[in-house]
């Protein structure tokens, strides 16, 4: 291994500290040091987010918006400072564009649902690109298959870049939506969504991003993007699982008819008929996942405390230095090899079966993903059943992307 | 006070020791100690809970189903135990019978848009009753209107039960639906739901019974209930936010379509067309909240291991107190006064607005809630803007109902 370049210490992100806050981190997998490189699936949690729920239970504890005492009133102001740090966290312009889900998932069922009834007509069309994740998938099929639209893929290149030059082509005035990633949880790429929403723009598109891989490694900018929607999950940004967030334009929010129905999104109720209530809390029926906003409110403070910049820097580092190890392995076939990419090294060893590699990973305490990662129809158009994908979070390190090809080339003497 | 029946020791629950489990409720209010009478609304947690939610995050986060490691089989080893928990919990017959939801506000609405979509037809009907929760209302509108069914109100009389005559005579032919609440969480009624499910099987009904207030209180059964679909909240029996459960026959869930579409609810996907997954997955697109189904597990845990019966009596005597206590004080309207009614206390003092004594009860650290409690409704019905409600856990003590009234008394010369 000759030919890797060494990461300096003065290059480094101090990520042994970082580790610190991480506890789970610290543990064996099989007798060996639990080297976790799942992180496109989730993240791990620091110990002030756990912190944060468990104080909030221990405390705080109460329904919110409800509030005939003291207890409730505080539960409901840390709820809604939650929302406040979302909306300051991603740029948005006002607190009541901030609409709390459980999921990137339910997110984007929200969005395609209501624009399937409020916006979508026959002849209607949906642009996706061919690297989308189920779930931004299916949920088009259905809001196509209940309006008469039609849905559009959008083709990618060899590296696993959009291909720019046919999207562009397929924007028409029949398009009605644009629903893209911001980055592919399978492939790394970092698609320019900036110039996806211009373009979509020019047509009177809607624009929908998937944020859910790009929000735990990137400064995003509602104001500067531009788009209409932007969903993304806590549980991939160091937060608890079972809450998301969809953030929408107002006049987009507006005109978006509510997903559920039930309290807190009521304004008036009669047997014969019912009334909404106000941004944000017309999309937000039942007692929401209270400590869940509070857990991941606390993961943005987090953040917020630690070198964002430096932490994207090192994640390429890693990145950077899987591939020439992987090149210097050789017997590796790399999926995703785009200009601008996230730490997400999909691959597949020799003609093994991914399976069998993260298993033989998983016995030396390696955490990888194997399989179709939930896009099915991009590993059809690669024509493979799946990949071995070793996905890097600011925790990682230049020994654990060592160790990981340390584990694959023992891994080949059983394969 | 002299007309007031002592509870004696020997009839006593060890509600000091339960005290202990459960750490919020050990702290002043403005002064005073919480008395924490908001139990409909949501319960405290005990320190198992928290607990369990904790280490979880801190030794076992993962992604769930997905596995090539350890950890996420671990992960999802505890995910689907917490299933069986709740099966076992409330004697379902398997556990892919137990969907997990975020809670019982998006169970009814899963429901109730499925049944739109697969079952409902025009002319059909749904009956509910007068005493239903919003979210035991509006998705029924909903899915009336999105079908041409009629929504049907079964009447409740004076003490607010289910007026049963009427009832039957409602149901015909046509009742494609009956979805009525278990326990009122605005009188306390408990319904007689054994008898509405097995009447509403004479015409062919699918029945759907809103468990939101019953769960915490007495034990369920689903074998014996009989009922097509039950649904309750996490968060109102000691567990989590974010999490909760609907409960389907198996033919009823096979026949439900999908609520939400994305990962973990597909077979397969191309761009043209998806195929669902098996029960109980089916239901749960992306990824769940797998802290909250662990933490609701850990809850029932707790559950099992004190004397449900001897808590369930000692809410009953709590209940029988607060009344005494109410007659002897005189100026107190009660709202719901059924044969058979857990412990929810709902009231009005003199012409004083609920508000106004909430506001003043609070000043004396007693967690109550005022207004509609999301049954408008029901207060138009009973000609009132809302009531005070007191709602007890078998945390609460005699005490407490002493001090409420003490403090009511004290209000009176406010007002």
């Amino acid at each position: 291994m000759s030919s890797v370049t060494p990461i300096t210490k003065n290059q480094q992100f101090d990520v042994d500290k970082i580790r610190q806050d991480f506890p789970l981190l610290n543990q064996n997998i099989k007798g060996k040091p639990l080297v976790y490189l799942d992180n496109a699936a989730t993240t791990q949690k620091p110990q002030v987010v756990i912190d944060a729920i468990s104080q909030y239970y221990a405390n705080s504890n109460a329904n919110v918006h409800r509030g005939a005492h003291s207890l409730s009133d505080h539960a409901t102001e840390l709820f809604e400072k939650a929302r406040s740090n979302v909306q300051h966290f991603i740029n948005a312009e006002y607190s009541h564009q901030i609409i709390w889900t459980k999921g990137t998932t339910e997110a984007i069922n929200m969005i395609a649902s209501g624009l399937a009834q409020s916006h979508l007509k026959p002849g209607d069309e949906i642009i996706i690109s061919a690297m989308e994740h189920h779930a931004n998938i299916v949920p088009w099929q259905v809001a196509a298959q209940r309006s008469g639209a039609k849905l559009v893929v959008a083709p990618i290149n060899e590296k696993g870049e959009l291909n720019f030059p046919v999207y562009k082509i397929l924007l028409n005035e029949r398009t009605a939506i644009v629903a893209m990633t911001h980055v592919s949880n399978t492939l790394g790429t970092i698609n320019d969504v900036k110039e996806i929403v211009h373009c979509a723009k020019q047509v009177g598109a809607i624009t929908v991003i998937d944020g859910a891989q790009a929000i735990g490694h990137d400064h995003v900018d509602m104001q500067d993007l531009d788009c209409d929607f932007y969903v993304f999950s806590g549980h991939k940004l160091f937060g608890p699982t079972g809450i998301g967030v969809l953030y929408g334009k107002e006049d987009r929010l507006e005109q978006l008819p509510p997903f559920q129905t039930g309290g807190e999104m009521i304004q008036t109720v009669t047997f014969q008929e019912a009334t909404w209530n106000a941004l944000p809390y017309k999309f937000e029926a039942g007692t929401p996942n209270i400590a869940g906003a509070i857990g991941l409110s606390a993961a943005i403070d987090y953040l917020s405390g630690i070198d964002r910049v430096g932490a994207a820097a090192h994640e390429q580092r890693l990145m950077n230095y899987c591939i020439e190890l992987a090149q210097d392995m050789g017997d590796i076939t790399r999926y995703g090899t785009a200009k601008n990419r996230m730490a997400i090294f999909s691959f597949l060893l020799g003609d093994a079966h991914p399976s069998d590699v993260g298993t033989l990973l998983n016995q030396q305490g390696i955490a990888v993903r194997t399989g179709h990662h939930c896009t099915m129809p991009l590993m059809n158009e690669l024509g493979i059943p799946g990949t071995v994908r070793a996905s890097f979070s600011l925790y990682n390190t230049q020994e654990e992307v060592a160790m990981l090809f340390a584990a694959l080339t023992k891994a080949k003497t059983f394969l």
